[in-house]
């Protein structure tokens, strides 16, 4: 199946993604009926395992939204196993050299790009089965977390491996990294020189960028500069937001 | 331990309530630390069984908010396990009858009040354990719902049973059995001067209502129209809502 | 959404409906790949309760086979849950008297065709959700077992029933309750008489009559008698059947 | 298979009973190694549900014990699925009436004796899969609760329903319907008259008597007085009391 | 306890091993009687985790079949628990090395051997709890995959390394690997002949040699051909091939 | 929040901790009130997982107890996950080289004193969610295992990696090592000898050590000897050794 990210990106529009948090199917059901481009699971930080995950594609599957995943570390068998699930894209965190970012498309490619090995159980839904093999490889999205100064000083190496197709930024571990703190939506100039640098680098080698916000608003600002797709804050966090503001009003002045 | 909502309303205070569909602890304290004052696990129409209103009531404990449960019936297998697990009240749909009234009570109350059969497994946690079932029937609150026109004719017989704390009215099923459309937050005349009726038969014998709204700003007018309290939506919902207006805001125009 | 079972039986197809006793996501999804036109989750004697209902729905929804539940018992609670949860058909067990099919409609129909409670919280992703209370005492279908003596003599009378859109015949249950073992795909000349007696009361009202087989070929010969639909078997006893053979193909002779 | 708490008691030997409060099958094959004749999942006051309990039915199978279910309510749908699951007994709370009894009766029992449903989804795997249901009338435990003045009213009546096997003692419930607060291991003389009685009444039918204890040491003493089986403490509290001996040990004087 | 499979191969049977994709308890326990030697958790390419596949060891056990896991990768955690959890024997993906041989083996065998750590917390209960440590290195099979071409460039360096039982085929990946598509069931001259080496092989060494298959024919013939043991599909394929068969005979021409 | 035990330890008062191997909340709550100052969930040997680790701390939070793991192995994803959600301390096994001491470290300090991601989706709870990145690496633990010979030969070099907090000793790890039986409480002088050298150093460093103890007795005799905390047994072994006892007693001569 082709990935519809992929797709939109080459036609140059922009995408927002979801962050799912909560391991359940039903609120992922939720979030795939709101609009989401894509929703990606968050096993890194969010309350996520790879049962969790299949729950989670499992939930979104039949609303058409593309599913995705960020594996918490940049380990063979956790990739392996998402990717059978049927995620579309990966998003690994913590990429600071050339050499993870080999490491991280040999277990997202299957030969002779890299070494992913087959039983796509799940994912094998997506396509005919008998040729997702064949295609995975041309759709499946593997994307890098730029995001320590170190990932920085090797940010052309990394983008250079083959098979890379662009990275995404994690706002708050780049600014620890930086020495500054861990905060989203920046607005440091520093920080959005460095946005301006891996947009251009991305973009050279047709690449795309797309990064962490906590708001449609700052990513739609970040569309504007150019990053392809921005993730907005997650599902437990928008849950807790909206409560907030509905109980503000209940008691309200 | 005393009920926290018990004590809200004999001082004149209103209280917010939240309501979990969300069958998982972790959402649960997300939304314990929104300040909701209480919380309901929705068995009858959440996507929520027993063990998942077990978890719900782990997450939620330590953050000091009151304990609820819809129960999905009026039946005592599960009013007695929800009480054992700790909910500080039972809001119980389709309380039709001065008879259907009289056998929640008889469920939630150890004799002579009722008939609850003890084991307070969890409990007995927030009391002290072995004074629990001395204080459980003047804690736990027992509140049927008003949603039918059969429970309008019968409101006061079901309100004159001994050990009814207060109402719950679903607006969107009271709707549909009088012919109307199952909305919230509603605005015919008939609607609320049934509400009035309700309101003033329930201050009459020193009994709370409260009621389902979509948003805190239906549920502060509620509060000034005399309900103690006001339901918000659901966490899935304002998950959903806050959602798509984030989407909107990064796609907008 | 306009059930497809429904429209298949008006236009005089036959279906095929599977039966899941696996209390997973994933088994479901695999099932709803091979074929069927339905898939009963089995409350009553399967391994599954509520929440692993609604588990295999999300496994079923993307693969467009109908979902359908056999609750545990004729409970107003789990009726209403199941309903919610997207369920587009109930086979209720145990259905025996006029009365009790009355309770059943009651239960699966919003006013004033019954006491349906609204809340549809997932049954809402099927249709337009503005528009399934509208739609959803049309769509769900209602479907008593007939499957005990006492049935048999209040035949007619449940049948009478308004709502009532079929029947299903449990040959284990039945052959139990006339004193027969309890077996499937009979071939007594008095059960297939009252099989046959079934199919013309059923026939006459407008209603359709299915039955829980053993083999597809049985489930073909019941088509041809008159079913409008068979069940085989379930996914558990489809797994052992086919291990069993290759097993013994493995160590065969 | 035959029932092995059934040929110990007709053998004239007194069995140990534990409990299980905790929802997973690892603590049951812990309990299950322990030394109990028969191990009861305690679904009203444990924190269980029918999915766990035939976890904990996966978790102790191995190691011999007899499986059995304290069910949340006399209702039909829970205790067909438990038997289903493999329970080799059911003891029902609250049995006030003849009638009840019945109920209880017709629920566990196939025709003609009683109404059970068939379909024994793990239950077959315990005897030979095809003689089950002509050997489940005999082998299945029916064990209504004592534990109200009412049911004391009723005793010989309930006894004399024919089916019941034994009956089960609640000592909380007892005191607190007696007006007397909800201890176990009693020692008031009016209790141990009403115990006497009990045994009495079940002896001269046949039947045993079974009570909950908080020590071996009473259940000890029980066995002496003639009780048949006697349950101690359950897995929680077996675990919070050998933890808190352990401490005072550690921090200790 | 003696490993039964083990006992097996040494007297000269071949056997005939299930395999896992489906993270439940129950379809484990069916599988469990349908007749195979050995049921292998799939927690690399099937629906699986480490808490999934203590649930198909408990739903397995009464039932005599040899517990294993294929794991997710050569990963020393993983490897200790899924042995804690009481497997039996260990089938590893993508050992192309002598080193990554030898890292598997140190993961499996206690000092002197290896570096497993010590808490047999399930395991003990296959032993005497207090022999266990004793002889679970000679009980546990070792048994590293090869299923690249790397693998077969390093074969024999990697039998040679102490503590390999046997080695287990992957002919979709060695396809792969070499060029071909990823199939089972292969006829290729170029893959019968590896076969033939790697038979020559691990029995010059008194090892064994397994395979992946995708029915009992093809296992039958392997067999024949040397090989110890063959896997037969997986549940859910076994499923869902049953369900198409009987649904062409339902629908049938 | 301030972490209790470095509190207590800086005091001079020694701590008992809890050991958690059943993956459910519910026990870990019923442990949490048994009087314990830290409870552990062991990822290593016990049945748990990352989303049972979870549910554990939503168990223990609201009873003060401090929420530590032992993770699996030293592995940065598992580290991550556990302290995001809420750990206060980790046990990490088989840290045998100074190399791997820094790799643990690191795994759980922010930048600049590690990598650690940020993202603390429970922990934030536990401070004030915009402070806990300041804290976090004061208040978490870092105590490596000793538990081999090779973990003994660099014990120096490993104590004197800064943000090491202290070590843990296992006894049947460290027995086995050195080619004794795996055994707990152990009184080889041999052993002891070398527990008064891990006292010495780590005493010497302002480091504590612990380890882990089948009874309160043989803690408290640690106590005295130095170690500021002992574990006693775990959950489901505090649960057996208690059941046995009651039972010898109820069947008891």
């Amino acid at each position: 199946m082709a990935n519809k990210l992929r797709e939109a990106w080459k036609s140059g529009r922009k995408t927002v993604n979801g962050w799912l948090a909560i391991p359940h199917a039903f609120p992922a059901e939720v979030m795939a009926q709101a609009g989401f481009d894509s929703l990606t699971v968050d096993m890194q930080h969010g309350v996520q395992d790879y049962l969790s995950a299949v729950a989670c594609f499992q939930g979104m599957q039949p609303h058409g939204v593309t599913p995705m995943v960020r594996v918490p570390w940049n380990e063979p068998g956790i990739v392996g196993k998402v990717l059978d699930a049927g995620a579309m894209g990966v998003i690994c965190p913590m990429v600071n050299t050339r050499e993870q970012a080999e490491q991280l498309v040999s277990y997202c490619r299957y030969p002779p790009q890299g070494a992913r090995s087959f039983g796509p159980i799940r994912a094998g839904i997506y396509g005919e089965a008998g040729t997702y093999w064949q295609t995975a490889n041309d759709d499946v999205l593997v994307i890098p977390m730029i995001e320590t100064r170190q990932a920085l000083d090797n940010l052309e190496a990394i983008l250079d491996v083959p098979g890379i197709d662009g990275v995404y930024v994690g706002p708050s571990d780049l600014g620890l990294s930086l020495g500054l703190p861990p905060l989203q939506d920046r607005e440091e100039p520093q920080i959005l020189e460095i946005y301006g640098r891996i947009l251009h680098e991305t973009k050279k080698r047709g690449q795309v960028a797309g990064l962490h916000t906590m708001s449609g608003k700052y990513t739609k600002r970040m569309h504007e500069m150019g990053f392809a797709f921005g993730t907005i804050m997650n599902d437990s966090g928008l849950m807790l937001t909206a409560a907030r503001a509905q109980i503000a009003a209940a008691r309200g002045g």
